[in-house]
């Protein structure tokens, strides 16, 4: 069954995203994974097009758009190109970036990060995860101590999606060991502090045109203004902010398993084998039919907990199943969808390939599916 | 997440369900079982508290209930006690036998049958599959040879459910063997009309309450009066029945799933082994967390088909889908369930136990999940 | 690839035992699962054909046969005529009561107790769950008490295998709740001891002629005479023969999947729908490949296992390997077998409806399938 | 349980691949990635050591070895490292390549062939799949007409292992369109010859050091001496090439699961979270688990395969389960492993990453795993 969850200004809306994808995005789908970067003319066309910071006030340049149905049309549009990258840098800035300063920056710093992230002159990341500490985010190194009216961080990040371009980095330091949970706080740092500097880009697995870096903070000294929120309270924003992480994560799994899908029943209802059609044989189709009942299952899922987040009753949980749920669907969906395509899935120049390496990482940042067990496992030890 | 399914009158609905349940249903599961057989008592109480033949317009004694919701709380609080043998039974009434009554039977026939199916007086079966034609129902030999006015029904059929009890059976029955799909026509045979015979209880797996037989039909003599519908439509007939028919089961199959996974994560939370509560274990609480996660993800996908059935948009491949999807997580649920009591899941006496032999069958009647993927399978193709 | 594990004294074995089944197994299958118990001549005729008591040595009367490969063949021969809870019996007999006695049985006690075991005169018990502890022994509240040169033995154990039937039981009990592990011991109680009975027969899902059951102990007294081996050492003996236990599940899996494989075939290359075989649908097809070819490797690792125990070097690991993973097999083979069958799969009369709930538990006892996994891992973590 | 396929011969042999695997190999595999390439000194090197052309006689150079462990031992070690691209090159050559010619070359043919194979000087292809044409071969369109006393033959070839770098490419074409299956044959082009180009270097998901090319042939003059064996007996030469180069994937599937087994289990008992290894997490436990039998499982039937190959019974049905199985086994570990190796499971650096990238091929290549679905298929409709 279809998704009802649009209506007629999403579609709408949608056909402005469509027209940016297919000139802004296809054309330079293997630039970019070649060059290992997205140009920011990318991001200036997605701001003038009215593509970022869906949810930035309008007082800060943005459309104050609080229906979050608007975000889904971006990725789903994105997805239907296969621009992993892409998506996972803008859903960095707008479900993540966007989400802690909209819920954390005071007056003075709204006016100040708000409006780069509608046109797109601000790329935003975050660092919490570090070499030895991923899932568990207790077990951090970097510090922020202050010095006068400023902090000074050290340590070093890694993982850190648009670690390379970022203007605008929410760093999560220690800041005070002997507080437990209560020692944990964000700092923005900002491109051009002194101390603040980029490691190599990461060679991954997919995902190339993604600059994933790894960032180093030697007595990087940050203003007070720079503080995000309380004091102290940086593991708790961070707690706050998952479920959209996660939901975002979700929604990008489910909309790319989605054009996934739809590329592969195109391909073996063209490709012919032993005098038919190959999507006409039933071993694949029975497959073909888990996978699309899959799909369209999970959809309704996603699209209830969109709704939920729009109505603010989606709880941490929900998330976490949001996420574990859509990502491995995108595993199982890509991982057919190479299959069928035969030795073509195997070839870069078919989508299908890209899309198979490029989401390897879903079921593992944002927090592992393992973790996402365990804290539906908690959950369910509680009721 | 839960489920949005549900309005305040569904919920008043729900108490006079569970006051029956309570009152009628659960001191009987094992007796029932014992028997092989529910007594007519138990359908009669039913009707009394108002939840037979929800469908039946007030003209016929009905409620003339169109919110198909109503019957979606009846099969969850039947399945809250797992009562699988009498939601088999009331679905065959309700989702199937009157299905076919409200769409195809005249102005007398309403009159003359309708009235019993809100009493619970009249049960109602369907009488399809032969040994030799389950899935493939055109390979029939169930002949109705017209003679004056009356038609004389000759052959069996078996996997009947209510076989023994029935008052009303549906016959599909070969009208013109030349004819292709026009040539089956449906009959209303009624108990009683000479030469219709009862063989004997099946005897299976599960589901032992359930009076599944086969039925014998000796030069039957049916008047004219009894054919329902058009002459040689019975098989477009059968196809339009299928969605509400495969839905039903998908609904019954999800929520049983809820319930069995209740009682499981009940008997997890309480049984202590080696200094915990064995939920407290992450191994099973990984699957746990898993099922949890697939149990809400189908429940939205089963809520938007009841939406889609009521607005008349539900398409008989959602049907499938919904029917594949739903019995195939109910037998995981099922299955990690009885391992999930240890020695105790295969004891009789817990109703985890009985859920798992009853369940069995619902992968394979209202049509086998192979056949729902190749319905899915062949509806890819076309698109 | 078929199994090379037996050669031509195995065969002629074989068919030894081929003809006690026909003879004594096959008409009175039915029967058993009516009275739920199977009857004495059965074990008698059993005995006098040479099947019971294989690894009895010469001169307590047995055959003294070393290699195991002659009880693959007792369990092969059985299964292939779905007669499960015969295979239980026996195997609690040969795998599991009589490996104890053999290790630790003095010579006074092997004259005593092994004859019977070869004549089929006795009927052994291992006694070990109890209500509250199942999978984990240490938990167990059934003590034995020293009074001048008796042991008082009182409790309750429950799952008891040829609980009703067993003439001789052996009986883990706690001999000194201060000593840990080492607080264990085993004793032999024998019918018509004073205070020792019976429970009810247990109600199972299946294995209907399995005469499981609880049994109670109460002020039993139990000569000196029936401590088997040392006291204390009941824990460790328990850890020692596990391996020979759960290698004969795992061989009751596997040759039981082999045997409801090749019913499935046959069926689904006699059964026609739509025109055809329904073997011939690639859909059905593929799953029957993958399932022939998961019973083959596995078959290369059980006569592995087979091979292994015969010289000595199965280790525990090992054999929670096999019982693992045979079992798992033989649920899902199981579980096609009953699917392919569509609605005859659920009747009691196909082999394949028997073989489905007999099995169900085979993944929990010998130690829940959750604790062979958590065996391997530790293992794991150790190497 | 651990294989026992190796005796003394085996390991001593495997000393000698060791020492060659840590000077050759380990040092360049980044190299070759970059490179896309695998330098022919690495080939030279291998054929000193004696790891090449195992199979050749010692007539034209070789060590005549008839025991296909030596080149399981070969496959181990590759794969100990990670050199997946070298494992299929080898295997190319001594699985495939030679087999063909040690069947079908004539004795001038061998003498001129065969040593090559031995030193290394020689990289050889099989030149099967065309662009619209993979696992049904019948399709193709490459043709080869006979002139004078030459074959002149027309097409192109895509798909091809060592297809940059190769000296001797043995082609599928067709010889007869009339003659269906007897329409095929083998011929053998050399590096040099006219018309015979190649294409470019295929850009693949990962396995990036092999030289996976296009071929084309246009007016390619091949003389009547590079006709490999009997005109006509292409397609059946095929066919009984198939088992070896099937079983060849298997066995390399099994080793590289194996290995990346070890990288994985040894990274979760080093890394911490949460104040534990991770690997002491029952929820990552209990999958190890479930792996490592599979792993062990899986071994012996490759095993089983390997001595089924040396005694010459090994069936393609076998093979085809052989590949199927491995293959499969492969695609769960390396998803494991990525996974339990958490952000760097995604990072090129480490091997598992690698693997991951490489292996994906495994299941497609050498027929598709839905062939030998329908391999296996048709073999059980046939018993």
């Amino acid at each position: 069954m279809e998704s009802d969850l649009f209506e007629s200004d999403h579609l709408l809306f949608r056909d402005s995203v469509r027209s940016y994808v297919e000139k802004h995005v296809v054309p330079n789908l293997e630039k970019w994974d070649a060059d290992r970067l997205i140009d920011r003319e990318t991001w200036l066309a997605a701001g003038k097009q009215g593509l970022l910071g869906l949810s930035v006030p309008e007082e800060y340049g943005g459309p104050g758009e609080v229906d979050y149905r608007f975000r889904v049309v971006v990725q789903a549009e994105i997805a239907r190109v296969g621009a992993s990258a892409l998506q996972s840098g803008f859903s960095t800035n707008d479900d993540i970036v966007l989400n802690y300063l909209l819920r954390h920056a005071n007056e003075e710093q709204r006016r100040r990060w708000l409006p780069g992230f509608v046109t797109g002159e601000t790329i935003g990341a975050i660092a919490m995860s570090e070499p030895v500490a991923g899932s568990d985010l207790r077990a951090i190194g970097t510090t922020a101590v202050v010095d006068g009216t400023d902090w000074v961080i050290n340590g070093s990040k890694t993982f850190i999606t648009s670690g390379i371009l970022a203007d605008l980095v929410i760093v999560f330091a220690k800041t005070d060991p002997d507080a437990g949970s209560r020692g944990f706080s964000l700092f923005v740092v900002e491109e051009g502090m002194p101390g603040f500097s980029r490691g190599r880009k990461l060679d991954k697995m997919g995902l190339h045109a993604q600059d994933t870096a790894e960032l180093f903070f030697e007595d990087v000294r940050v203003p007070q203004e720079n503080l995000l929120g309380e004091l102290g309270s940086g593991f708790a924003y961070l707690m706050q902010s998952l479920p959209l992480e996660r939901l975002g994560i979700g929604i990008a799994a489910q909309v790319s398993a989605e054009a996934v899908f739809g590329w592969t029943l195109d391909y073996v209802k063209e490709r012919t084998a032993f005098g038919k059609k190959i999507g006409e044989f039933q071993g694949l189709g029975f497959t073909l039919a888990e996978l699309q009942t899959a799909i369209e299952v999970s959809r309704a899922y996603i699209d209830r907990c969109v709704r939920a987040h729009n109505a603010g009753t989606l709880t941490a949980v929900d998330a976490a199943k949001a996420k574990l749920w859509a990502t491995e669907l995108q595993g199982r969906v890509n991982d057919a969808g190479v299959q069928f395509h035969g030795g073509y899935g195997y070839m870069m120049e078919y989508p299908v390939a890209k899309a198979y390496i490029d989401a390897r990482i879903q079921r593992i940042y944002g927090g592992t599916n393992e973790i996402m067990k365990e804290i539906i496992h908690r959950d369910l030890l509680k009721a």
